[in-house]
C-alpha cells in the first residue's frame, strides 16, 4: 500500500467508526442527531484521529485499539468548530463550502449539538459495550482501565480551559485589538496546538510507548502544533478557495491578529519550513516505520486547503 | 448533628472542593475563570452533589471518596444552566437574583464558560494528582480504575444527547407549541431526571452497593427526578420570589408547556405527593441510615425556592 492509499484507508476506517458512534438520524429527537452528523461528516480532513492512529502504528500492529480515542478527538474538534462559528464567536456562515451548523439548525440547536458531541467523546471512551468487530476496535476493551483514564485525562486537559477553550477565550478577547507576539503564541499553541499534541501523545500512550519515545513524540507534537496554526493563517491568504469551501482573506477582514499580520507571509513560510524540518528530525529516530507519519506531517504543513 | 446541620456541613464541604477544583480568578486568562466561578458560586442548592454524598453515606463511612464525582455533577449542572440561559435558548437575564453569565461576560464567553465547566468535570475525575487531604478526597485515589470508568460513563450518558441535552433539545423545539403529555414527560425525565438519577446511582456505585441496592436506588432516583421537575414548575407559580431571585410566571409568559399548564396546579401537587411517598418507600429498606436522604428528599420536593 502506498502512503496516500494508506492515509485514505485509515480515513475510511475513522469515518466508519464515527458513523458507528453517532446516534442515527432517524432516532428521536432527530434534529440534534442530524445536526451532530451534519458537522462531523462535513468533509473534515481527519487530521487529529489520523495522527493518533499513525502514532500508535509506530509501536504496535494492534494500533486499531486507538480508534475510539481517535474518534473522540474528532468529535471534540468538531464541537469546537460548531461553537467557534456561532454569531457570538467568529460569526461564520460557511465552512468547507456548506452553511455552518447554526445557519442550518438555528443557534440553540448548534450550541446543543456542540455540547452533545463533547459529551459523546467521553461516553464512547467509557462504554464497556463498545465493540464492533468489523473495525477490530474490540481491542479497546482490552486496554487496561488505568491507561483509559490517562487517555481521558489528556483529552480533557487539552480540550479544556488549560488548552483549546483557553486559546479560544484569548482569541475572542483579542479580536479587533492590537496584540503582541506572546499573546498570539498563547492563542495558537492553546487553540490548536494542545489538541494536536494530545492526538499524538494518546496514540503513543495506547501503544504503551516508553517514556523516552513519549517525550520525543511530545516534542514532535509541539512543533507540529505550532506549524499547524501558521499554515492555517497561510491558507487564509493563499489557500485554494474551491477546495477550502470558503473565501480567503477572512482574517484580514476581521482584523484578526495572526502570525502573518504580525510578521508577514515570507517569515511565516520560513517559520513553517523550520518547524517542519525540526518535527521530522524527531521522527528520524523511528526510521522507516515513521514514513506514514512523515507523509502526514508533509500533508498537514503543505496542503492548499 | 441534626439533619439540617448535617446538610449544611456537606454543602460546605462541596463548596470547598469546588473551590479547589476551579482555576483561580487571578490565573490567566482571567475572564473565563471569573465566569466559571461566577456561575458555580451563585447560590446553588447543591442538590445533585448532596444526593451523591448522602447515597454513598448509606453504605460506607468512606463516603468522601464520592466528593470528586459529586463536584463533577455540580459543574455539569452549572454548565447546563449557563447554556440554557443564553438568548438562543431560554433567554433569561436573571438567575438566583443575579445577572446571568452572558449578561455579565458576553455571549461568547458564556458559551465558553459552559464548555470549560463540562470539560473540567471529566478532567477532575481522571486527574491522578487529585488529592487534597483537608477534604479527605484522597480517598478518590483508591477507587479502582474500573469503577471510575463506570462513574464517568454514567455521567456522560446522563448529561449527553441520551439524557440532559436530549431533554433540552425537545424543550427548545417545543417552545410556543402545543405538546402532548408524552413529549412533556420526555422533556422532564431527560432534562432534569437523568442527571438526578445519575447523582444517586454514582453515590451507590462509589460505595460499592450491591446490585439489589443499586436497583432500589435507581427506582428512588427515577421517582425523585420526576417529582423534581414538577416542583420546578410549581415554584414558577407559587415560589418565594425573593429567595428564588427571579420573578414567578416565566413559564406562562414564554408559553412553556409544563405539567401545570397541561394538568393544573392541584393535580401537580397530588402527583408530587404521590411521587414523594413512593420515593420514600424505596428508602424504607435502608432504615435509620436513610434519614439524611429522606430529609433531603423532603427539602427537594417541598422547598419554596
Amino acid at each position: 500500500m502506498n502512503l496516500s492509499n494508506l492515509l485514505d484507508d485509515r480515513r475510511t476506517l475513522i469515518d466508519s467508526a464515527l458513523n458507528y458512534y453517532l446516534p442515527g438520524e432517524e432516532e428521536y429527537p432527530r434534529n440534534i442527531h442530524r445536526a451532530m452528523r451534519y458537522s462531523v461528516f462535513a468533509g473534515g480532513k481527519r487530521i487529529r484521529p489520523l495522527l493518533t492512529l499513525l502514532t500508535a502504528e509506530l509501536f504496535t500492529p494492534d494500533w486499531k485499539r486507538a480508534l475510539p480515542a481517535a474518534c473522540a478527538l474528532e468529535l471534540i474538534h468538531t464541537y469546537s468548530l460548531i461553537h467557534d462559528d456561532l454569531p457570538a464567536m467568529d460569526d461564520d456562515d460557511y465552512r468547507r463550502g456548506r452553511l455552518t451548523s447554526h445557519k442550518v439548525f438555528g443557534e440553540g440547536m448548534a450550541i446543543l449539538a456542540g455540547d452533545a458531541l463533547l459529551t459523546l467523546a467521553f461516553e464512547l471512551l467509557t462504554d464497556k459495550s463498545n465493540k464492533f468487530s468489523e473495525f477490530d476496535s474490540s481491542y479497546w476493551q482490552y486496554v487496561d482501565p488505568g491507561t483509559k483514564l490517562n487517555v481521558i485525562f489528556e483529552i480533557a486537559v487539552s480540550a479544556g480551559v488549560k488548552g483549546m477553550v483557553g486559546g479560544q477565550v484569548v482569541d475572542l478577547e483579542s479580536e479587533g485589538k492590537c496584540i503582541d507576539v506572546e499573546t498570539l503564541e498563547y492563542i495558537d499553541s492553546h487553540k490548536t496546538g494542545e489538541l494536536v499534541m494530545a492526538s499524538i501523545r494518546i496514540g503513543a500512550l495506547l501503544a504503551q510507548a516508553g517514556e523516552k519515545d513519549l517525550h520525543r513524540l511530545t516534542l514532535y507534537g509541539r512543533l507540529l502544533g505550532r506549524a499547524f496554526q501558521i499554515v492555517d493563517d497561510l491558507l487564509d491568504v493563499e489557500g485554494n478557495e474551491e477546495k477550502m469551501g470558503k473565501a480567503r482573506g477572512m482574517d484580514a477582514k476581521k482584523e484578526k491578529a495572526t502570525f502573518i499580520s504580525l510578521r508577514g507571509i515570507a517569515e511565516a513560510k520560513v517559520r513553517r519550513d523550520q518547524l517542519y524540518s525540526q518535527a521530522l528530525k524527531e521522527l528520524d529516530y523511528f526510521g522507516n516505520k515513521a514514513a506514514p507519519l512523515q507523509e502526514m506531517t508533509r500533508f498537514i504543513l503543505y496542503r492548499d486547503y
